[in-house]
């Protein structure tokens, strides 16, 4: 479904087993029925700290499911992540559940000896996409891409994922690599791939995951925050050009966060949604 | 999985097929390895003009996971509506996907001849609750439960649903039934089951969807707002009494609109969120 070759396109690339196109619902090996076994690599290099990016294995996932269903927009993906995604060769299994005249809906594992995500996900054709009847929000306050923060540029830090994705933080959020946290559970930023790759409907599931956790700027004592679940909803296919991204956190309760996020194009339209869910690791 | 019998706890009561316990998981007929089979009732008189509320529904296949999975609270579930619910005999199946040590995710369906909602979900046990880190919201600013507006007072209006829970309408929210929207995509109110039925963590998937849609308040020509996918995070165990809730609605765009929903106890603690997104049909 990518429409470029640019590196994501390529770290994110499927193939259906048993070739066959989407029409022919080819079916795998050791499929069950109406099931489409497709082969990937999760790519070195997409790792936070060794572990793959969530948001860059949720689009691995994204494009098989595309694929299989024939449809090439995720308007809501959901995911529970079970266990870390390590570098190699993988596979996606795509099972559909409904296929409608509009929307079509599917599940899918991503499996590197055990699940590595399991996914829910309704597809659809946002090509005609209709104009807003309501927007009660505004794209964040960011200054121009020169004057932010860029996450590539210190020794060491960020992890290799960062090299990846091309972020530019609000100076405003970006203190907390150097111990000075803002104090908000807030992140903002604009994204782009390096080289100005296009990011279609599936990139933006990697965008929506792309940000240092909120809670980072948020002065309390936690050093990670593992993803138990995370929806995606894409509204429009994103225009040319950097993405302006804002995530927010209004509750550490219980042991969770949850964290939402909003991603513009640069035309000022509102292109996708996320929550997720993540655990507050206990200190200490 | 209820500790109560009450009318929502019997009608949303499941019966694992072949009988055993959830340790033994059993096997029901035409299960696959893995899957259990429970059986249930849609029971009349749930139904917002003739269709099973959505939440009803979800926490039918609710209480099938927490006992297929021994594990009692729903921390977060995603359900996809295929197709409408109606009164009469269903079945649930239930396959684990992953056990842990802390949590364990599942994926269910509701079937009444077709699927009816397809969910995945991961539950846990949230009786050792830990308290809040952070929190940057507080509950709606409602008027006493008796200067409400009950949802049960209108001839004809409202559905029959409404008879089932006992909602208390903000005044200024509530305008919408007489042609008079507040002009804010938001709907606040208090819950409770009548007779004050315990409302447990499975209960809470009921809660999240039982309120009039935001939109009804946004002065947009929108009838109904049909459900994609709704996503509900449990965060704590409901105290006893009066649930506060607030429902809000930021972008109605591209044929969509997502409802957040923030679910508080008697005591002032997050118990639950949720998103969903529906659909925002053309008019005419």
């Amino acid at each position: 479904m990518a429409d470029n070759d640019g590196p994501f396109a390529r770290s994110t690339a499927v193939r259906r087993r048993g070739g066959g196109d989407a029409a022919a619902r080819t079916t795998g090996t050791d499929a069950t029925p109406g099931t489409t076994v497709y082969d990937t690599m999760i790519v070195d290099g997409w790792d936070i700290g060794g572990n793959a990016n969530g948001g860059y294995l949720l689009a691995i996932v994204g494009r098989a499911m595309a694929d299989h269903l024939g449809r090439p927009d995720p308007v809501t993906v959901t995911a529970h992540y079970l266990s870390p995604g390590q570098p190699g060769d993988a596979t996606v299994e795509v099972t559909t559940i409904r296929e409608g005249r509009r929307f079509a809906t599917a599940r899918a594992d991503l499996v590197m000896g055990g699940t590595v995500i399991t996914t829910l996900g309704t597809f659809g054709d946002l090509s005609d996409g209709e104009g807003a009847l309501r927007v009660d929000a505004a794209p964040p306050a960011l200054p121009p891409v020169q004057e932010c923060t860029a996450m590539d540029d210190r020794e060491g830090f960020p992890p290799s994922f960062m090299d990846r994705v091309d972020l530019r933080l609000h100076p405003d959020d970006a203190g907390f690599a150097r111990g000075e946290p803002s104090g908000e559970a807030r992140v903002r930023g604009w994204f782009r791939f390096p080289g100005d790759e296009p990011v279609d409907t599936t990139g933006l599931l990697c965008v929506l995951d792309a940000f240092p956790p909120t809670v980072f700027n948020a002065e309390l004592p936690v050093a990670w925050v593992p993803t138990i679940e995370f929806t995606a909803h894409v509204r429009a296919r994103p225009a040319p050009g950097w993405l302006a991204c804002e995530f927010t956190t209004r509750f550490v309760t219980g042991g969770f966060l949850e964290e939402d996020g909003v991603v513009w194009d640069a035309t000022g339209t509102l292109v996708a949604q996320s929550r997720q869910l993540a655990l507050v690791p206990r200190a200490g």
